[in-house]
């Protein structure tokens, strides 16, 4: 079924429309056929088939939001041992809640967190975690565009390599975009020089391009010194990891040459601010590497260290951190934060033609009721949209070209089941 | 009509019975009237005039939230001006604008303000704007809880002080508590010494208490120790001011002194972080302030610099700002956050009754629908409120003992043609 959006207004995210205040979106297969001001008077209408039209008035169209690293299962770990100093909260809680998970925790866990991202507006996420084939088949049950990243960590990293590989050639057999696949080596401190290096000439042969975290914590900065006498870009740039299209989750520690070695190797930074404020670990310098041209774009990291998955929050408060940081209130304003969320994350997960409203792009969009008391008036969509909304407003989704959700319900979806399952599951875990 | 709400988790607010698992409410008239574990089996039914049932199940009942600090018409400059540095977006857009609005304006700003502060649990703020007059109409009629505040400023102080003390009158001749007001001194640096003193000498015949910003900018610190040699807590000790109950908006740049003048003279702090943060202003010491056992509730500042009134993000963003800028993540945990949002502000603005559900107090309470995806698990309910929600789950509000707000629909208020008619005068205003 094609799709025809009228009568809304439009953030294309494209550099020479910007926004339309009021025009028309056709959508052909999984792809943005048409898009213009004013109204579709039905020009070319043979092409389409069965096509749906959605009434667009006080609506605004805009590229579907992009979780550029996170953990989705971890919403079996929301709120759970809340309170306690970081080592204590990982060792007593955390990690023996994990080693209870199977396949079935994943499965439900990944469920719960795309019921929330794509109720958010999310349509696409780069995960790392455990168990990708069953996030694998969730991603396709759900419809959300899905990068999966199997993590890669400690000493049993040859055999979670191997698997890794094989998770990337099931995902290349696919015959659409909507699951991928990259190496997630888990970070420089928790991996062997040896073993990062062949990480990095596996993923130079796949193409497939490399998810680890960079620098989240002082601690970590610690280890590497003391170890290697060198700052993570610098084990990353000699390992070979940074000959790969990178994408950095955190960068909060970063020297200036850090800075460079990022710049220089066109490694894409993930801004992760709600985990990094409520963990503590600190302020990664956006706005300057913004400025050095980098590719920055946002996550919401896992429910367990957030403790949501709602990218319209993770905009706000990502850009009201970096102006109090820079001291100025005109930094990273509504524009720039979407751009991070949308265009920015597509090009770091690899993805050429995602990300903008426009002739050619893939078609994952939402649409935002305009209508809310939150969002009137609407002097400036990109600021109500970054400041203002809270998620809630996401009526219609659509990935791919197909509805996910329409007025604010989901298709083919049964939310209630998975609530009152997954409800289930924790209660049996404690 | 009196109430019966079964089945439900209470966060109750009070020390000696924290969560209540599943219990029920008993309200009559505007009071709570019974509060207990289990299940009613109808004591006491006879006192009851048709009570409405409302099933609990699978909701989070607790106090409704305290907006301490707005300026609730300012919704009507929401997003205007965006990006532009502070004098500048004062000077060329807000000021022109503001001179442009009338009693109108005001009324349905204040409109727009408080069904966005309904439907996200908010069942009473503070507000400091022009018009108030309207602004007593509006509350009445959407039956939300008010403090009202005309803003006393520059030269023109004397007339406006008596404007305020003719509005004190008149809500103390109302026959509820659903309207108060206070005496609303902008700031120590836009009122005279001379004018100070007098308002605070009226502040203590009427006993109104006093509303007052103080220390939100570096700039008005610098005004002051350049004018008075004096902080601006010294300036409004000597004052008289801090003879009164005071209600202390933002207190971002205070001194090691100036935090003791607040313990000592029992001052309230309303902690306004996205307003902080969006116009950069600095953060303020909470974390400190709390552990010198100084009472501090939150605020959302106007939309203007927020740009929301929604006290769920304000509470998150909060507390995961302390978290950060104290390097302890284990600061301002879900129940503290949640505590400064409704007892704390109960508290500030002189109401020794509200802020818990518990017997005798007033029935303002919201309802919360634990279902939705962004709140399963449910492991720590008070973490669950203050970092994953979002505001939209809340679907009752109960305001003195009045269904505002039944299955997310607000009863009495036409929502549409509030938001029809807002848009309208914004269009005419520009």
């Amino acid at each position: 079924m094609d799709i025809l959006i009228k009568d809304a207004m439009i953030i294309t995210m494209d550099e020479g429309r910007d926004v339309i205040d009021r025009g028309y979106i056709l959508i052909k297969d999984n792809l943005i056929k048409q898009v213009s001001y004013g109204e579709y008077i039905g020009e070319n209408i043979g092409e389409y088939k069965n096509l749906e039209v959605i009434n667009g008035k006080d609506y605004c169209v805009m590229p579907g939001l992009i979780n550029a690293h996170t953990h989705a299962a971890m919403t079996m770990l929301r709120g759970y041992g809340e309170g306690l100093p970081l080592m204590r909260w990982l060792k007593e809680k955390i990690w023996p809640m994990e080693s209870k998970f199977t396949a079935k925790h994943i499965k439900l866990g990944t469920e719960l967190a795309c019921l929330e991202m794509l109720s958010t507006g999310t349509t696409c996420f780069n995960d790392m975690y455990f168990y990708q084939e069953e996030v694998m088949e969730v991603a396709k049950e759900f419809n959300i565009r899905a990068v999966l990243g199997i993590p890669i960590i400690g000493e049993d990293w040859e055999h979670q390599l191997k698997e890794a590989l094989e998770l990337h050639k099931k995902t290349e057999s696919c015959k659409n975009t909507m699951v991928s696949s990259m190496l997630a080596p888990h970070s420089p401190y928790t991996l062997s020089k040896e073993a990062l290096k062949v990480i990095g000439e596996e993923g130079k042969k796949i193409d497939s391009g490399i998810h680890i975290h960079i620098a989240e914590t002082e601690d970590e900065v610690n280890i590497l010194k003391e170890q290697y006498n060198s700052t993570s870009c610098q084990v990353l740039l000699e390992s070979g990891i940074f000959e790969n299209r990178v994408v950095g989750a955190h960068c909060v520690h970063l020297t200036d040459e850090d800075i460079k070695i990022i710049k220089n190797n066109k490694v894409n930074v993930v801004y992760n601010p709600q985990s990094n404020m409520k963990l503590a670990s600190g302020i990664p310098r956006i706005v300057e590497m913004l400025n050095e041209g980098i590719n920055v774009c946002i996550g919401t990291d896992g429910a367990s260290s957030n403790n949501n998955l709602n990218m319209m929050e993770e905009m706000e408060t990502g850009a009201l951190l970096q102006k109090l940081w820079c001291r100025d209130p005109t930094k990273l304003d509504g524009k720039e934060i979407i751009k991070m969320a949308t265009l920015n994350g597509a090009k770091a997960l690899g993805f050429d033609k995602l990300g903008k409203i426009k002739e050619g792009y893939l078609a994952d969009l939402i649409m935002i009721n305009l209508n809310k008391p939150n969002l009137v008036p609407n002097y400036n969509v990109y600021s109500n949209i970054a400041f203002s909304a809270n998620g809630s407003e996401v009526e219609y989704v659509i990935v791919d070209g197909n509805i996910v959700m329409r007025k604010g319900e989901f298709l083919n979806i049964d939310k209630e089941k998975i609530i009152y399952d997954f409800k289930a599951l924790c209660k049996n875990l404690m």
